[in-house]
């Protein structure tokens, strides 16, 4: 059986905070019309492609936030993307607020906020869910800054680790699915608990500014999608993946983001990059065979790698100082 | 205390399997006394920079092989490395295969045999010791190969972890510095380590084959350097740090390694890169203040890490298969 698939990142323009899910979600129907035409057999929105990046507006209680967020999936305002693929027998992934009532680590049965991004198949059952581990931003209101960045006040940690499942994509049989959301995509960690697990596509959104707030006059801000770009193409090499990294860009609510999705082999190359910074697709076809070549080669994790050496990676949340080394000591202090 | 320091990469072209110590020595002494005359307080020599790359020719009894080492560091041989690093004031860093009589795992005293660099102060005093963890090629001969890559016949597994010391460097005070060897860079978990030691300065060297003759029709050559660049520049920006990746390159023994010795700043940009394949020096001013914005902002590791989520990372060595999701499945399987 061949193992190629055509793929499709659906890029997203703005979403202001005034624009209501039923034009979002006509917004999504009409791309996904076009990767169906394109011949693409899954297709991946963005993180939180349902609103505006609402991270950004603080609530002093956030359960005055709930309407940002997802209590269902389908929902009415979602259910048309769900008929769409059905339609088009067309796999989905897309990123969402999520609120679900389920115990938290004490067992407790409560109201919990997630970010998180599923993929869905063509039938409209949820194949793969996940909730982002890494969220970047802060807690608290903080006065200093032009823009608030309120994940770690909006989302909970995501408690589902880093799943991957072998499930039907399009024609090429079983693929070896798994997803990271925005900021994940900077930590290797994430990207090699996904290749532990044989991944061989990860689904990827992203809403990043196009500015650093917290690096003013140290990062140069042309640096950022090369950021973005590095990091996807790093993971994809080191674990012998494809990646489909797709933005929500532009600029949302005076606010801007940058766009540059990407399509990622596994050889770290870009196979396809959005060009604007609005609704565009980009498509391309991916032979899954070529995720052997890493894995099976360099990066043959049980015949190279050495976990005797690595156990800082667990041990340690934080950096420590390094030890100190003054003329006349030994070596390595 | 200004942090500024000043590097030197000192790419070597080939080292012929007939070249004696004496002649490379010759060779380093004039591009250290290069990297002087161009203000440089540390330089940064490849891996195996006294021999040719010599796990390339196959030796049934390894201890035929012994004249490949090192036994003592300075000797004869290398003593005029060490005299012109105290005439010069520079530090320097150089690889060598080591031999010592040091107790194995089992406690027993017997000779062994490392992929070892070290960086040595200006008085001649070894600072830091490294021993190559990740050894790539093969144990026994392969008649299917047209050169042998013996690396796990000859050497050991390092054995010193990934140590980072607080050492004096130049002007610029105490550096925090940590090394890897060759193939150690396409490993994150290596980088990290590392990192989670607030490691500002890494030195690498490498032997690179610019065809790789596993991958032979999967993998474009041309895409070699780019894999090396890739993972040091994704190296230095997911953990903040300055790296001084340095080849030995060109035609030796008519095998051919790849050149391309890099300097590489916290953003992961390429501040010098050597252009031929042969003995030449790259040169960078590097602050390591700017060590300080990564650690700090988005990858402050005390704020953002998850290690709940990383346990793969030491539970497996090798991948594994993930589990099947079949329509009618719960998410995730």
């Amino acid at each position: 059986m061949s193992r190629k698939i055509t793929v499709a990142g659906a890029q997203l323009g703005p979403i202001q905070k005034a624009e209501g899910r039923d034009e979002v979600v006509g917004r999504l129907v009409r791309l996904m019309e076009g990767a169906h035409r394109r011949g693409a057999e899954v297709v991946v929105f963005p993180e939180l492609a349902l609103t505006t990046f609402f991270p950004r507006w603080y609530e002093e209680d956030i359960n005055n936030a709930d309407h940002w967020y997802e209590s269902a999936l389908p929902s009415n305002a979602t259910a048309p993307l769900f008929d769409a693929a059905r339609r088009f027998n067309i796999g989905f992934h897309i990123g969402y607020g999520e609120i679900v009532h389920e115990p938290d680590e004490g067992g407790v049965q409560r109201k919990r906020h997630f970010n998180t991004a599923v993929y869905v198949h063509p039938t409209g059952e949820v194949v793969l869910k996940y909730r982002k581990v890494h969220l970047p931003g802060h807690r608290d209101f903080d006065p200093k800054r032009k823009v608030q960045h309120l994940e770690k006040r909006y989302f909970e940690v995501g408690n589902l680790g880093f799943p991957v499942v072998r499930a039907p994509v399009g024609q090429a049989g079983p693929v070896n699915i798994g997803m990271l959301i925005c900021n994940d995509r900077r930590w290797p960690e994430a990207w090699r608990v996904l290749g532990l697990q044989q991944v061989e596509l990860v689904m990827l959104g992203y809403n990043t500014p196009s500015t650093n707030q917290d690096a003013q006059g140290f990062e140069a801000h042309h640096l950022r999608v090369e950021h973005s770009h590095l990091s996807i193409r790093a993971g994809c090499y080191q674990n012998a993946c494809f990646g489909v990294a797709v933005a929500k860009a532009g600029t949302e609510d005076g606010c801007e983001l940058f766009g540059n999705s990407i399509i990622v082999n596994p050889q770290g190359q870009i196979m396809a990059e959005a060009v604007t910074w609005d609704d565009e697709l980009i498509v391309a076809d991916c032979d899954l065979e070529q995720c052997e070549l890493g894995r099976n080669s360099i990066f043959n994790f049980a015949a190279h790698r050495r976990t005797e050496a690595y156990g800082r990676i667990l041990e340690q949340t934080g950096s420590v100082a390094p030890d100190e080394w003054k003329p006349g000591d030994k070596p390595n202090g």
